[in-house]
């Protein structure tokens, strides 16, 4: 006998409430902000094909999709405070939702983040996670703040670098060769770890800051528009697995430049500020790269070892355009 | 040519902010709460052929997308303050995009409520709102608050009642003959009202609420098991339009007990409170009919105009046992 809405709601997703006043169950979840501080909000919606492959582990989209909305907290400076889980499945099968479950609330223990609200439907696989988080007024991180002169810095894990999620999606696609490192390659597309204590550690320090989920040159784009700047990027500079690295060249950049699915930290910093730009990255326990420049003139040059800048466009992971 | 994902987010969804002081397209919104109030958040996920047919115009969509949402604000007595929107279109379609986004628009307007967020992506049909309003520590309608002693009310619309969003969609799946009011009825489905101003009147006065969603008897059921009481309700003291009084008893009785898609509140008050339940009614603008009353024993009893108990069980609409 299948499992009714509410008994699942009840079986996988009910916690003990420490933040809300009412835990989940009522019309509507409620939340008391510290006082004084900003709310920072964010949503965002996956679904099968775009976001995650029909063969994810249960596990793994639950971790991915708290995920990604952490990694926009994080660029925004925010602390994870809570968020709601709106989930439509195609039937209600007990070992997903306990698979999903496990990989949600793991990510969510490690970043203090509480269940306070959801929804449940019949439908084709789609998690809509919206996250809230807080921010002291005018300590947000936002995508506006660049400057001409400031460095350009994106974080990475040890050893890892950009574009590894996009190589471990086209060997899974069959367009590269699959190589041992496949694993490891799957885990930085599958099991993206939110850059929170950066970017709690990059307030007062970096002047803009984005998180890299639809490429870094669409990621940068949206930056440097909000901003007024344009920028310039060595391509040498970009942090660089080995696995990428033992790819063809066109393939490294391509993964590096418009790969997508990242979750890393893009942001901009004045010179002065490098002692503490490496400080946040030792408090955020990630490593940082120093990949370009701001500069005055709008648009954005991809520069190679030579000072030459590549022939673009590098088109940006568009949900509509193809990627 | 297709739009770009974000050129469709800034065509369609970039509306002068006042509440948020980044408007839409950074990482996060961010809101600043009104000092001492409590946030009331809620999020549901409507997918196509549960929560809508196919058929629905997109302005229809966008309308009903965030009523359903702001009904459960409506059931905390919180006042709408904003609210995020995930979508997944099969494609960018901007006829559907721009009848959606003024359905969206010209609700939000009528409620005061802003978009300060969102994500736009591919796949099949999906609508994902997460809305916020504040109410004061406190204040909030909750479902737990249900005394026996207290009498049941629930919300109409003149000259409507219980049961013709569910009869809407019986004709529409040709299990009941087409009558003229069709029209009438699809409103009701297709173009819920949320009974915002009747929740903030009845601060104060409800001792527990709850939005019909999902069909009285399932959504009182909730209501009794969290306040840890029962109920018996007056079949025939349920509010019914002429188009559903029309209609073979069974027929109306599985609509108004388990139809589900009503949008109206439920909610219980001491008798005490006959006047200020009234009161509550003219300022939001809508009738109520007193349909039974809350009793210790656990459990609900569907009264006949005879005072005996209907068979049931009356189950209610659940996403995955079947409607």
């Amino acid at each position: 006998m299948p499992l009714g809405e509410f008994d699942l709601i009840a079986r996988y997703f009910t916690r003990p409430a420490r933040r809300s006043p009412l835990g989940v169950g009522d019309d509507c979840a409620l939340l008391a902000p510290a006082p004084g501080q900003q709310l920072a909000v964010s949503t965002d919606l996956l679904v099968e094909g775009r976001h995650f492959v029909s063969t994810v582990a249960p596990e793994r989209l639950g971790h991915k999709a708290l995920a990604v909305n952490l990694s926009d907290l994080a660029a925004c400076g925010a602390r994870p405070l809570a968020y709601t889980l709106a989930l439509a499945l195609p039937q209600a099968d007990e070992a997903f939702l306990a698979g999903f479950a496990r990989g949600l609330h793991a990510l969510a223990d490690a970043h203090a983040v509480e269940l306070v609200g959801g929804d449940t439907t019949a439908g084709p696989l789609a998690v809509c996670i919206t996250v809230f988080g807080e921010v002291p007024p005018g300590q947000a991180l936002l995508r506006s703040g660049a400057s001409a002169g400031d460095e350009l810095w994106v974080s990475h894990a040890a050893g890892g670098g950009l574009g590894d999620a996009r190589l471990a999606l086209e060997m899974w696609r069959g367009t590269v060769a699959v190589t041992p490192q496949l694993q490891a390659l799957r885990d930085a597309l599958e099991r993206p770890q939110p850059r929170v204590a950066l970017g709690l550690a990059l307030r007062g320090v970096a002047s803009a800051a984005i998180d890299l989920s639809d490429g870094l040159v669409g990621d940068l784009g949206h930056l440097l528009q909000r901003s007024g700047v344009g920028a310039t990027v060595e391509a040498d500079a970009l942090p660089c697995s080995a696995a990428l690295a033992a790819q063809p060249r066109e393939v490294r950049l391509r993964c590096q430049l418009a790969g997508g699915d990242d979750y890393e930290l893009l942001f901009s910093a004045p010179p002065a500020q490098r002692a503490a730009v490496a400080a946040a990255g030792r408090a955020g326990g990630v490593a940082l790269a120093c990949i370009g420049r701001i500069v005055a003139p709008p648009g954005l040059q991809v520069l190679a070892a030579d000072g030459r800048a590549l022939p673009g466009p590098w088109a940006g992971f568009d949900h509509f355009a193809g990627r």
